[in-house]
């Protein structure tokens, strides 16, 4: 299934990614051959991690690339480009390679998410759509993946779209919530697509378009026997709303045998709100129904609650969670780390800035995670060049490459290189697993990780380190510097 | 043209709506004609408007409304639905009226933006889309809006794809920011579909590609000799970058006669390196040369730039645009306001909350702006009955509707409807202007506010203001709520 919808977003580059590549066509760097790392440099939020999101997207994406008649009708329109580069756009296709981290892996700044290997012009063209796919999706399955952390293993239901940023905010938005430990979501079509349960009941139009409550409440529960979860605020949340959906559960549900239906709670004080609804429910006999609470969560409210002894089954979570409202912005960026030379050889290159934090980690490398055989827990990420390897059978020094007085010696470990190839000679040599195991194997190798990573402010920095050959390398070309 | 792509979007609602209509269906409401307004409760940022958006894709989405077969398997496969109400689906098309705020207007809230007249079912499954596309653009068109008038007349410049939520958040955002005042986006996409000029010419990877700085600016020139920008901070700014434009500029350029081109700062004290580089522009005679900044920029950062004398020409802004970063959810509900009777007459419904000012304001309604006949500045807003007129050609007293001895008397004015019929029984009525005549009548619609409307922080509050028959009106209702 292409979950791009089989549209064709080709021409979805930022323009400077079409100027220079008809730079590169004209001046005879077309064919050459570039490496470039896809990397962010903080977690949202301050958070200690993120969750990788969006690749099942960016393949999509590779795979569709080509440009039609319009396409280049319209490049020719603007009068900048060559015939013969709009030519060769006419036939283009990805020919590269790729490498990646497997969604729903948990990832830390500096590392390589993506690889790309390509001649310039088409390594160059990814640009865009790969941070755009995996800046959104990571930055939703972060947000999604602390949130259902405050939520400790009560379920969390992803109910944005509304307030999503355009359509694909919603649709993919709801993707990577799911991969992040949402249960399901409130947008129909991410269930059609991707095999997101959709979930949701009523709106307070439904209890006003009827006369008066009980008869919404009984309407409803005579539709929705097994799915009765009653919206209980639209005019008083204990004086109307849980009294008339008792009577309306004693009505019709009761007779039918059903233990099993629901209230929520969309506005007020939803600590008191839920007790006290708690409690009317139990007193009525409901004790198998849940209570859902519904307004501008997020994880710090989920926690607030908790703590103030809520009494909560469920969590409908919007806004903040589908636009990451307290950090929007996941900054992933798209550097150049290498270039092949005609004889294979291959020159590395480096970003110098004046921000010592945004000099890049140069040239084509490996990313590994270290795991403890004993507590199966990750200890370490570790960046080599492209040829090392790592020896988990003996003991290992590492160091942080900015301190590099901090050392530490690491033993009785797995290492486990996260990368895994996408696109070999332009084909696609990766399946995407399914959704729901994604979603799995994210909760999994988040539990890999100690809990003063997962800290929600001012976690413990986790270790990601540079091989002594890699850190020389960067040096050298640090000190050498144009 | 299909501004959503010829995608059908049908299937994005959340998932409620359908439960809501199946049972709008079982119990007789199927055909009950509902209003609903659309509108929003605060400004984002704390600002004193935002800028109406987003309608075109509404439209588009109306028109495109069907399921089809696959959809209808996909609702049967949950096992909720009738087979009746599926039948229904099959046939289903919207047959209502929809009246809206034009693009590009300055609006305040509890405006009703959008008003939707429909059987039931139609109306309540317009929601979810509604919201999605009016938020998500209204939201971008105000932070552009914003951010142009910190620039006071230079040009800015969307930069933002990479860091969107999403392909349509890029996409649509772009066209967004262009009617909030932008002079363009680097998103190529939406200048093919929205005529949004795509800009842009090398990122860093030009520039690390070659032998060296100078040579890749030498390339650069001589391919696009009519439109070189150079990006000056791969290296050094001001040791390496700006000396060796400046050499470009001269070898190739100057032979040519030409003397407009362009540097870029991406990094760096910006007000420091643009004093700087325009000092060894001028003396280098590249007076014409301009400057353009583009580091992590916002209106507050522009114009402490201005404030701090940078010599910056133009701003290309990125993600805190495009995901409106510091407040990047834009609130609008849709609320039902009435139901009509078989009779013909309207009964008006009201959502009462504990947090009084969630409290709707009910009714089928009109939306007015009144203007000073002297001034052409916008003096108040003014909703009214649906059966309602204003002469304007009296004075007129108007009250706030909360503090009610707040009164002010209105006079040598000219009254305008602000909503114009989009959809009639079904059909499109409305001709979505060009986007360069929405842009042009957001600038001057927003020229007609007075400028303590327009201040970013802790702006004058517009009053917005019912009439004595709409005030009156809910204050009956919220006495005699059920």
């Amino acid at each position: 299934m292409n979950t791009n919808k089989g549209l064709n977003l080709t021409m979805l580059f930022d323009f400077y990614e079409m100027t220079m590549a008809n730079g590169y066509f004209l001046h005879g760097y077309k064919d050459r051959v570039t490496y470039y790392d896809l990397f962010f440099r903080r977690v949202p939020d301050g958070g200690g991690f993120a969750i990788a999101a969006g690749l099942e997207q960016v393949i999509d994406y590779i795979n569709e690339l080509h440009f039609d008649e319009a396409d280049i009708d319209y490049l020719r329109g603007r009068g900048m480009f060559s015939e013969d580069f709009l030519d060769y756009l006419r036939n283009f296709k990805f020919t590269g390679d790729v490498w990646a981290v497997p969604e729903g892996t948990p990832v830390f700044p500096k590392e390589p998410l993506i690889t790309v290997r390509a001649p310039a012009i088409q390594a160059q063209l990814l640009e865009t759509y790969l941070l755009l796919a995996t800046n959104h999706q990571s930055l939703i399955a972060t947000k999604a993946n602390r949130i259902c952390r405050a939520a400790k293993g009560r379920a969390v239901m992803e109910f944005g779209a509304r307030r999503a940023q355009g359509g694909d905010g919603a649709m993919l938005g709801a993707r990577a919530a799911y991969i992040g430990g949402c249960i399901g979501t409130a947008t129909t079509i991410s269930d059609q697509l991707f095999g997101v349960k959709a979930l949701g009941t009523m709106a307070h139009a439904w209890v006003q378009i009827f006369d008066n409550e009980l008869d919404a409440f009984r309407a409803y529960c005579k539709t929705y026997p097994a799915n009765a979860t009653l919206l209980v605020d639209t005019y008083n949340t204990l004086k109307s709303g849980v009294p008339n959906a008792i009577r309306a559960f004693n009505e019709i549900l009761k007779p039918l045998g059903i233990r099993k239906c629901g209230i929520r709670l969309d506005s007020g004080d939803i600590a008191y709100l839920s007790r006290k609804a708690r409690q009317m429910l139990d007193e009525a006999g409901w004790t198998e129904c849940t209570i859902t609470a519904s307004n501008s969560l997020d994880e710090y409210l989920i926690r607030d609650l908790d703590e103030q002894g809520a009494r909560i089954d469920a969590y409908g979570v919007g806004e903040r969670m589908i636009t990451a409202r307290s950090e929007p912005v996941f900054g992933s960026v798209y550097k150049l780390v290498a270039v092949e030379n005609a004889d294979g050889s291959i020159t590395p290159k480096i970003k110098i800035s004046e921000n010592v934090e945004k000099i890049t980690v140069p040239h084509y490398k490996k990313l590994w995670r270290f795991y403890g055989n004993s507590t199966g827990k990750a200890i370490a990420d570790y960046m080599t060049l492209h040829d090392e390897t790592v020896d988990d059978s003996r003991n290992l020094r590492i160091f942080d490459p900015e301190n590099t007085w901090k050392a530490k010696e690491v033993y009785d470990f797995t290492a486990r290189e996260l990368q895994v190839p996408i696109f070999q000679g332009g084909r696609q040599v990766y399946q995407c697993p399914p959704l729901d195991q994604v979603r799995s194997y994210c909760a999994q190798q988040v539990d890999t990780l100690w809990d003063d990573v997962k800290r929600f402010d001012n976690p413990h920095k986790y270790y990601v380190d540079l091989s002594q050959k890699l850190w020389d390398l960067r040096q050298d070309l640090l000190q050498s510097k144009p």
